[in-house]
């Protein structure tokens, strides 16, 4: 295709790539949520999910760790660990809270307030590690399933969402944006339990099986509440969207009920009362009182013999 | 233990791994599906994998890169990383349409074919882009719980699930084999929201927590459609297996429906009109016309009091 | 702030965090799970999840691997990594009995369990390996989406399910602790498929969608199976916990039976016969008879006329 060094012919495919090019970085300039200056500094989701996976080590130590620890250095490894995970948390805080700040907030006030948040968050963690033993023993007690309690924390997927729901929590009663909402997705992602981090639950909490639960964001839980798959505590319409913030939407399950599987519990004015079990499938948009037993009238089945069976059906049938 | 050496004594351990070898590679040569000459010529997941990963840090830059683009080098970075995506792409769609070259199509053809299917990819992602923000825009407006647009991009299952889709539907209707399927199925596992890449999804499309969703092969969506977890737009019977491929089996969700949680809309010949809504846990088999509200006599509940709470089953109360 | 390495004044911050560690470390003594002279001596979950990835690219070569082997040297390949495995899970295996050992069984002893049952495993591989050959089968045979088997084996999250639940189902019949659940519980994470390790399961099994499944522990299934998405295969009470271990708790499922989506099956002495179809959202606590069709009078739809779309509710429509 003639002299080599001098062939300025511009191919098809690359002239395609060059008019791809201009058409992204174009639309870097058209949307505010690709604010290239703004949104380098947004917090780092990877950053965020580290500081979730090194939190688990010292709180569950031995379980998560090829680290052999004992309990003479433990101190040492606690300690330069919970340094080390403070001043993480302290960096995306500052990104977080410096990138929302609209008011005029000056970068040493935007620090002093991320190192606050950073300390009021890691001295809360003894606490969340106690709450934690305590799920775990109701995870235990609830479910004939489970052959020790070692199996609940390696494995249980409704003990992990608690575990980065604890830790959500903390930072979102602290207002800090973007990183509670990662925390409870990732954890979303790994479980298929879907804890909005600014629902309020009580001790002994316990989520069987897990996948498809949604626990919207004004919810309130109290002790000793159980959950099975499926379960949605959530909102009687969302159509009104952004007009419903900070609007009370979800229920409230008071202490000691047990909701089973694919039950629905609608409304931020609905109350499940103490003691009361939600039997499965329930599609509940009102108040129950205390110690009710609700069940459902499953619908009726219709129960017809077939033909005798089409060997069609089963190609693999000898 | 005798002369080390010359100990040729084979263990009842060692015999039994060689047996398991023989029975294992015999059964290579047993399956055509791991016929080893064929399937070393496989396209491969995690390159896939890798592809759906980096062309995120193109659409929607500073989000999950610690790269900290700015606009007057964006065009370096985003042309470098589009020749690579769109090289790595090739690959993959070579080995794919090479696997399934039944025909005697000769190696230049299908190179030929697979460039033209990469080119064709990457000049659609700019359009890509501008629908996943126009997704972004409808899960915000949709949403009470959520405080910013950022952090849907950040971390709504939604979204990627969407996201993963509409990347893996241009391969789709380019009739690549393989890669879509593993694209969205990758989303599937990240998020378990399973959109079959066939189907044809209109702008802002939004699916709030996701858990559940499954979307079929050949379902339409219109434009602003919003799900909910747990729904399905499925097929009435898939009883008669391959014998249904091509068929429209799936639902036709026409403008601005809303479809809730837990909802079911089956049959290929069945349609949503324009603007209806459909409550939670419906179970819809035939069409339903423009501008309804379509809610569900729930079952009914059986209350009844039960007697005062057991202390065996709250081992914990004091 | 004076001279600079004379100053030993702790700051607050650094007083939280001593205060903060000596309240952790001190939970690490009050609880007898994270007893930490204990918990060093756990198994290591990245271990067992390392082996299920390895295990895959043996009993499904060429397509979870860059490696391309040829049928000259498979031999070659599957033993040494059959003996590295075994060796692997040898250790795995110890840790788990070591840990539960109550009784005053010898090192050696233990020693000697590990190695016979990590044997038995690895012999049992070829057998699972045709039995996962079947359910692809199965899997192509039930599904018209699914354009070449292939596509199963890489992507379907069903047939990873099944593929671990067989593996730990084999440690399961073995009595041996914790590695059965990590493994299921893995499975159960990536599909939001939660089989219990000790469920029963014939050949042809298939899972379609999958998100949301779940099969107790005493589950028995027959052959040639098909569950769809939703699908709870569960107890009929849990809230007697432990209680119930060994219990049967959960249905049997005989050969050639259909369950499709959101359909419950209840209790251990329910059975589904032979040839039975159950429809969606189907709630089942008693027993069916043989090839039997059982539908559900799906909950009356109730379908009003909304007034006109409120633009509102669509702020980008124009």
């Amino acid at each position: 295709m003639g002299n080599l060094c001098n062939d300025n012919i511009v191919t098809e495919f690359e002239q395609s790539v060059i008019n791809t090019v201009g058409e992204i970085t174009s639309n870097y300039r058209k949307s505010e949520l690709i604010c290239l200056n703004k949104t380098k500094h947004l917090p780092n989701r990877s950053e965020i999910i580290g500081i979730i996976k090194d939190l688990r080590k010292i709180i569950f130590p031995g379980y998560f760790d090829d680290f052999t620890l004992g309990y003479s250095f433990a101190d040492y490894y606690v300690g330069k660990e919970l340094v080390d995970i403070k001043e993480r948390l302290f960096r995306q805080v500052l990104l977080a809270i410096s990138y929302n700040n609209s008011e005029d907030i000056t970068i040493e006030e935007l620090e002093k307030k991320s190192e606050e948040i950073s300390i009021n968050f890691i001295k809360k963690l003894p606490y969340i590690q106690e709450m934690l033993l305590m799920d775990v023993q109701a995870g235990f007690d609830g479910d004939p399933a489970a052959k020790s309690k070692e199996e609940i924390i390696f494995s249980y997927p409704g003990l992990f969402a608690i575990y980065v729901y604890r830790l959500a929590h903390e930072l979102y009663t602290q207002n800090v944006p973007f990183i509670p909402r990662i925390m409870t997705e990732y954890a979303h992602n790994k479980t298929g339990i879907d804890i909005n981090s600014g629902a309020t639950i009580g001790k002994y909490f316990f989520i069987d099986h897990g996948t498809g639960v949604v626990i919207g964001e004004t919810t309130i839980i109290g002790d000793n509440v159980k959950l099975y798959q499926g379960v949605t505590l959530g909102a009687l319409s969302t159509r009104s969207g952004q007009q419903l913030r900070e609007v009370k939407r979800h229920p409230t399950i008071e202490d000691n009920v047990t909701i089973y599987s694919g039950a629905t519990v609608l409304g931020g004015e609905t109350v499940i009362g103490k003691g009361t079990v939600i039997g499965g499938n329930a599609f509940i948009t009102e108040s129950i009182p205390e110690n009710m037993k609700v069940s459902v009238n499953n619908p009726e089945l219709k129960i017809k013999e077939t033909k005798k069976p089409d060997s069609k059906d089963n190609p693999w049938e000898i």
